[in-house]
């Protein structure tokens, strides 16, 4: 098979850990017998130190000629004070928006192992295994008017959502709740919010389509407050941005490895674009340090939704899992009896385990 | 000192545990001197049955006239397929707004006998001691335009703050943390949102006439995860009302023990409403096995901030205190080697300890 696939390492470690990636991605596509050609393109801080901007013109088109594209991480303490058209987060709100990204699939799933440095008891993260379908390009964080208003003494944003927007994102999540133990829950604030009165019967209406699964509604307080208590009672979560944007985050420490863990941003038709759930930890930038495994996990699901890899992306879920089992961890791990290892070894025993 | 206080027992468990509270600040007026009287007032679903509104004018004029409000919990399966105009949550809107209570103050400590219940792990909740200062009556909750359009094929709601709006509930905060480690967490997204970068200009404005108060800013994503990894970390966190919506939900289940956790609502001048962190529990209502202790601290907090009496509501405190470390608890709670009581035993032992 022969692909183009964007690199947007960003900054920060976004950088390493998307080499560590595309290493493992060579790898993969010897193996296999692909062949995969790469371009990196400038994406947040970087971006703006080097265009103006953080989201160039040519970067948004380089991903549109992408077969699949791959993020690393933007931000950081360099460009918190610019004016916010300037922000690195403005790049990735951008490229979701020009790449009509509307779902962001992020599981959750602690590795055993591992689970020794969740939060949690370990008798309550114990079997959690679940995926957060986040709509991505709608609602808050893009409503207009976003504005100051009577002289700078009041502001107002806007939540704004179509029909169209909502049962496209209910109906990718009723289909990957398929795949897995098909049970859906979807979140919102219906005693409260119109656009959640919407949602939900739009959630009531699909599900007539997909009589196999079982769906319930939890308020996002209440989900909020069960991710906690009971996580393992999940399968598939689905809600708006600004829910998932928050519940996200919240389950992502729940199994005490944000550095494991992958996501997914897809489009209807067009190309995905794949990234590590965690940030650009400025603070060890550089240092060779970073777990790479979020963004090598990301490349997995790059191979399975953009291109139809199944077994491929077994590959590489299966040798990290393989290298963890080990022992084999970074410095943002403490794992008692466990090696510590740099980003570059980890990605070697990635890629040789594979 | 003679006081009016209106109870609003509302639904399910409300009535039991408003009940407890009445017993408790009727036997802090006995041994203190003081002449409470007490009137119970309809509100949420037993309203609707009532009156055919979940928020009857008379229990408006009733809590406008008295000294305190001491609310149970709204709510039920009986009311959950109403319009939403006749939905019991209305209720608690309604009064809200009616009261102006724009300050929600949501302390969140656990008993160290207790903290065992916690989902986490004991050295990650051990010291935790936090307050949730949440915007009650602004933004997306109460934001119009919030309605259909196009033919019901799209939705808006509406988030608006007015600079007086973020000023006092921050200058509240700022108060708050005053009186307590001096540390105020400012919660928004203003990566994205227009409202919260104006609410984080105003916490920077305001911060200069609290110069002993020290300020940080979290975004509302990475405060979600810091609940749960670092919750010991916080002191006082400040926030509108949607994300305080469910960044107090999610604070509340991290001890453990969610059926002791009290709230107070207050305005600017007017009379303060206080009620239980949890709902109205329709599932054990009735049955006298309800946990009483989070509308008993409550009533706590009413004596403190709305009569300013100090010293009765550190009687009550310390009476919970000495009940729960002797191992009483009601249902909600496994405690091992406990005492399981009912509703009323708790009450009475209470009593007693004043
Ligand atoms: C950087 C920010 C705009 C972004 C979001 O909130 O969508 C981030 O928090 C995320 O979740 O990917
Ligand atoms: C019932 C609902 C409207 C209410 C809210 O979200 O404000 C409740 O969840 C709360 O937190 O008091």
């Amino acid at each position: 098979m022969e692909k183009l696939i964007v690199l947007l390492p960003g900054d920060g470690i976004g950088k390493e850990v998307t080499a560590s990636a595309q290493d493992i991605l060579e790898t993969v596509s010897e193996k296999f017998g692909h062949s995969f050609s790469f371009e990196s393109h400038d994406i947040g801080g970087i971006a703006v130190d080097n265009h103006g901007t953080p989201l160039p013109d040519q970067t948004v088109e380089a991903c549109k000629q992408a077969d699949a594209v791959l993020l690393g991480a933007v931000g950081g303490p360099k460009w918190d004070n610019l004016p916010s058209h300037l922000r690195p987060e403005r790049g990735l709100l951008g490229i979701r928006k020009a790449l009509d990204l509307f779902a962001n699939l992020r599981p959750v799933k602690g590795f055993p192992t591992l689970l020794h440095a969740s939060p949690l008891k370990e008798e309550i993260i114990n079997g959690s295994d679940l995926l957060i379908v986040r709509e991505l390009t709608g609602g808050l964080y893009f409503g207009t008017p976003s504005e100051r208003r009577d002289n700078g003494n009041a502001v107002v944003d806007t939540l704004t959502y179509t029909r169209r927007e909502i049962e496209r994102i209910v109906d990718k999540a009723f289909q990957s709740a398929q795949l897995r133990q098909k049970k859906l829950t979807s979140v919102d604030k219906a005693n409260v919010l119109e656009s959640s009165k919407l949602w939900r019967e739009i959630v009531e209406e699909k599900k007539q389509d997909y009589p196999d699964v079982t769906v319930d509604h939890v308020l996002v307080d209440a989900a909020a407050m069960k991710l906690i208590t009971n996580p393992s009672a999940f399968d598939v979560i689905v809600t708006e941005n600004m829910f998932g944007d928050i519940l996200s985050d919240e389950a992502s420490v729940l199994t005490g490895s944000l550095g494991m863990l992958p996501s997914a941003s897809l489009a209807e038709n067009g190309v995905g674009l794949y990234e590590p759930a965690h940030g650009s930890a400025p603070d060890i930038a550089g240092k060779g340090i970073a777990n790479p495994i979020a963004t090598i996990l990301s490349a997995a699901l790059l191979l399975r939704y953009s291109f139809g890899l199944d077994e491929e992306a077994l590959a590489i879920e299966n040798a990290v899992e393989a290298v963890v089992n080990e022992g084999y961890h970074t410095a943002d791990l403490h794992v008692e009896n466990g090696k510590l290892i740099n980003t570059n070894e980890m990605t070697q025993l990635i890629a040789e385990f594979i």
